[in-house]
């Protein structure tokens, strides 16, 4: 059964039934328009995927990428120290993508978000030429000022919940065994695993709020890019020890060696694990939180003081 | 200039400062989410525009598509009796888009947006294989339930507010100039400027909440198809009268004689002008409202008491 073999309402009679409705759902779909509870201001944030440019349907179900798209969302929302409350989906897609690629992205979606009594309250159903997953996510501050990129202060404690590198090391293992037939070693699935279905510390972002993040952000783009825009953002420098990072890159280290690749370029330049990466005042550290360096004077952003030479990673429009 | 030839940095920084703030916005783009300010609950909506199936770069410039995309989102806004406050946009698109169609798709954001306060308050851009825009519109309610389509009870009357047909004539005559080579008539441009540039009576919407409408929604896929939905959510039929839309047909005569059609058809069955169609008890119309049929008992939809025996237009997953 083939989505053009459906008319849209019967594929939203199948879709719409596994949507979790979450705790601020007023009105969920069926009207022109969601209804959502909210208590002050709001925070909203919107990410695309796209297939064949951030996910293949070879190596990620209808589920992986639900809940990656919800994931990426709910923690851009995390990151500015929210709670999130529910989000929206608009999906573009081929005729000929079958049906149960588009119910098994919203078992994806309900996976990610019920847990976090996060309501999936509406969407929209087009057809189109690939793949394409827009979410838009929101979150409530509960009255808190939102934690921006740009409060870090120097003699802050540079921070980070979550996990480093796992994702782009799980996407680099793909990658290699079907271009090149490199068998993954043993125990990788954990990375592998990482890359369809990133696990941010949602609760971590609300956490370091109430702890005095002076900045936040979660590492989309990798932990070098990122610290720099907090850098950039705060008019600080952020310099990173990456004897701190020892645990990241131990983790990686079988991998790596099976690619022949640096373990500590993917825990610097890999983005997508979703990680929070913030700013604290000394002492302030809550438990979800690990440091991993300190900021300073100056700008840019240093490893044990000295610049890092490697790659950056890739850009959105690049080929 | 490509999209291809330039960062995403350098993107955003040609896109960003056209978008307007609106009144509700607190923090706009540039950290991980945006912030708005909300009074009570919240409408939301999305709704993606995909090339080559919702428009064409050949008929549409980006600012047009951007208009549209803002449009068709405000109007879903709108149609819950709400005021619009702020949207998001992700835009997916491919290497070789000219930069500068993006910066006028941001420009036609800022048109469609900036006069009714509605600020463009963040975004996510991305490469893609076709041009994809999806929008997610907000708007507040003031405390007042939200106009749902299931309101409607036997002895209110139907109502319109805005346009009809006059989009998807605007389309015909493309699609016959460029198939056929027909010159379109004098004087049609309103139509070809509607498809491009839909202008729905966004005030209305707020006007028929506070006047008591039972009902509403924005006709997007046609008068008859539309007021199907809010017989059925409501448990009840709905009589259009004929002689009442006179005047839209009589608007689209010209063109309709040109294309060798009925341009009844194109009224009753063409969406994407974005008109209002409510339903009021007897006496309560507001004055952005125009009459044209009643709410009986029974089901579904009727002409002058008679069915409707012609096509009721496109679904979105055929092809």
């Amino acid at each position: 059964m083939l989505v053009r073999d459906l008319s849209e309402t019967d594929l939203l009679a199948s879709f719409v039934p596994l949507l979790p409705a979450g705790r601020a759902t007023r009105l969920g779909p069926g009207d022109d328009a969601a209804v959502l509870g909210v208590a002050g201001d709001l925070v909203v944030t919107t990410d695309v995927l796209v297939e064949d440019r951030h996910f293949r349907t070879a190596w990620s179900t209808g589920e992986d990428v639900g809940w990656r798209a919800a994931m990426q969302n709910l923690a851009d929302v995390a990151a500015m120290g929210a709670e999130p409350t529910g989000l929206v989906v608009a999906l573009a897609m081929p005729g000929d993508t079958p049906a149960a690629w588009v119910t098994d992205l919203a078992r994806g979606l309900a996976a990610a978000c019920a847990p976090h009594g996060v309501g999936v309250i509406g969407g929209d159903l087009s057809g189109g030429p690939a793949i394409c997953v827009a979410v838009t996510a929101f979150g409530e501050l509960d009255g808190r000022p939102p934690v921006l990129r740009s409060g870090a202060r120097v003699g802050d404690v540079v921070a980070v919940a979550g996990t480093l590198g796992r994702s782009a090391a799980g996407l680099a293992l793909l990658t290699a065994h079907e271009h090149d037939g490199v068998v993954p070693p043993p125990g990788t699935d954990l990375l592998t695993r990482t890359y369809r279905r990133p696990d941010p510390p949602l609760t971590a972002g609300v956490e370091a709020a109430h702890a005095g993040a002076t900045a936040m952000l979660d590492v989309s783009d990798g932990l070098l890019r990122d610290a720099g825009r907090i850098a950039t953002a705060s008019g600080v420098a952020l310099d990173l020890d990456v004897g701190a990072l020892a645990p990241d890159v131990e983790l990686l280290a079988e991998a790596a060696e099976s690619l022949g690749v640096d373990p500590l370029a993917w825990v610097l330049t890999g983005g997508e694990d979703h990680a929070l990466l913030a700013t604290f005042p000394p002492g302030a550290l809550p438990a979800s939180f690990r440091p991993v360096g300190r900021v300073g004077s100056g700008k840019g952003v240093t490893l044990d003081g000295e610049p890092w030479v490697g790659s950056f990673g890739w850009d959105h429009f690049g080929y």
